[in-house]
């Protein structure tokens, strides 16, 4: 979901970008309106989220998914053990984690997979290895609706997170963070695409075998512009980056979103019909995760809301049930509405 | 360049597409809305290209430039010599050649580097060792404009081909071929993603070390959706076959693009003004450069002509000169709007 006001200049633009004559999509990577494009998104970002001045933002080909592979491939070898410390806390989490497997030693620190990931674990710092290159988590897990509401002390170990379902969707202090990136597509813009914001020391350590495209410090040095780039997601980034800081930033969406979320488990929490499926402790606020009484209502409450405009309420294949995602995007009226829907329906089947 | 029609449907529902409510860049790409876009894409792509029941098509992430690596960490290890061959034709044949270099043996078997690229070496096909794994050319060189007229026999290495700038342009028989691979951002569609189209049976090869998503076999088994991938590019895409096909198929934009390139030649040949770079048996049908007496008149032609509305004219900062790119989406009226411009220049300059 983008914001609308977004949506309507993207469309409004599309066909002349700013009296150009040309479309947006059709402008090259290397010319002067798309570096134009690509500094603005970098300076917005950038003011956004209070970046310390020795991170780079890059954006890279293929989503968190390919970084996967990128993580493990660049910051291995930073020490001679080429071991990383990951926490298995949802479906991602385990797939970044499986990915880093091929590359080197991995310990799973912690896993909340015995109890079907309705938690954060807690992470010992005094058992965190400072031989590791670096320590890996998922931010928020999409699927299963947690989050980590305090991250992990890891001392010198460089904290890499995965932050694809709620980059800029709460204030975070990078300059605890060696590596931070996330998927395009769920608070930024468009997919397959992802944002990598690294600090500098940890560039140029990649691995001999990884593909150029891969390198964050290629990409870094040129600028993300090493080849082609998705210059449709970056100038949509840049868009819904100006947006954001219409709203007030990440300061005054963040208060938005704990409201939009604070509003949903007081409604699931009153309910002896609707069972949330996460610790409070450890609930996420960009992804709402609850069951019904039996799967056959669950089934039933997917069908009906999706008739009143309350789209793709069905969870993971994976885990089942209801899934209500609340990202930046979702005005709280959105979910004003999701929370009638909830009551009449269970007035209706309770 | 897009075809007018695509870019005006794309604005047309863009906010609200088909009637689901909600925008093509906000549905899921597990979605089935968006299985019926990718299905129609193969489906269009493959009746336009008449492709054989035993090639796969594949939509990868990261544009040509990624390929550069999967090419080599995918076909490297299809025979035990780990070697392959590469023509040295311009700069992305020998990006592409260096970045095969970083992962098995590579031979270049035949350079036009010591003419400046203005040529298509000749391949004497008894000189293609049997015991490499593929053979790689780049279909159509797009800086210096020279295109493979006629494509290299290879006996029974597999042949493979950079098309991103001439793919759907002309008919090609498929079967000749192990790979042929495209940047979209050409013929196709926007950029930032690859089109792949393998023979089945050269899938299942890749090194231990290649990332997943680079991975064509997993692609191939996963329909492209290993992960999120980029709905925008693969729905435009979609866009631009229909439109294509609409236009008569590749046989009837061939004819036209072959109009298109011999009345530009022809402008060219007829005048001692200006100075066609590429030897006239290997000219492209897709990347028109020649030059102007001196550098002054180059410089000149470029800025005067964005005036007139002919935009990009700038040869490439390799090479300099002048490039008119003229691909399927520009129509003959565009090449005829040139052609005035050059008459009326030389007779103001010559």
């Amino acid at each position: 979901m983008l914001p609308t006001p977004v949506m309507e200049r993207i469309r409004d633009e599309f066909m002349d970008y700013r009296g150009l004559g040309a479309s947006l999509i059709e402008i090259s990577h290397r010319s002067k309106e798309f570096d134009q494009i690509i500094d603005r998104a970098d300076e917005l970002f950038k003011r956004l989220v209070k970046l310390p001045s020795n991170y780079k933002v890059l954006y890279m080909h293929g989503g968190a998914r390919m970084q996967f592979s990128s993580i493990p491939m660049n910051l291995l070898p930073l020490k001679p053990a080429r071991k990383a410390i990951y926490a298995k806390t949802g479906e991602f989490a385990k797939i970044a984690l499986q990915e880093a497997e091929r590359y080197g030693q991995i310990e799973t620190i912690v896993s909340s997979e015995d109890t079907g990931f309705d938690r954060i674990p807690y992470v010992d710092p005094a058992k965190v290895d400072q031989n590791a290159s670096y320590f890996h988590i998922t931010g928020n897990n999409t699927i299963y609706g947690t989050r980590w509401h305090q991250f992990p002390q890891t001392g010198n170990v460089p904290l890499v997170c995965d932050m694809t379902s709620e980059i800029l969707s709460r204030v975070v202090d990078y300059s605890k963070f060696g590596v931070i990136y996330a998927g395009m597509q769920k608070n930024i813009g468009p997919s397959g695409m992802a944002m990598v914001i690294i600090r500098e020391d940890l560039l140029g350590h990649a691995m001999e075998s990884i593909p150029t495209l891969l390198d964050f410090a290629v990409m870094a040095k040129d600028h993300s512009l090493t080849n082609t780039t998705n210059t449709f997601a970056i100038y949509v980034a840049a868009l819904v980056f100006e947006w954001l800081e219409g709203q007030g930033g990440v300061e005054a969406i963040e208060k938005v979103n704990n409201e939009k979320a604070r509003l949903l488990y007081e409604a699931l929490d009153n309910s002896p019909f609707y069972k949330p499926y996460v610790h409070r402790e450890h609930r996420s606020i960009m992804n709402v995760t609850f069951n019904l009484p039996n799967e056959t209502l669950n089934d039933k409450f997917v069908k009906e809301s999706g008739k009143e405009g309350l789209y793709a309420l069905k969870g993971h294949r994976s885990v089942g049930g209801i899934r209500a995602s609340i990202y930046n995007a979702m005005p709280l009226a959105g979910v004003q509405k999701l929370i009638d829907f909830m009551k009449e329906f269970e007035r209706k089947n309770g």
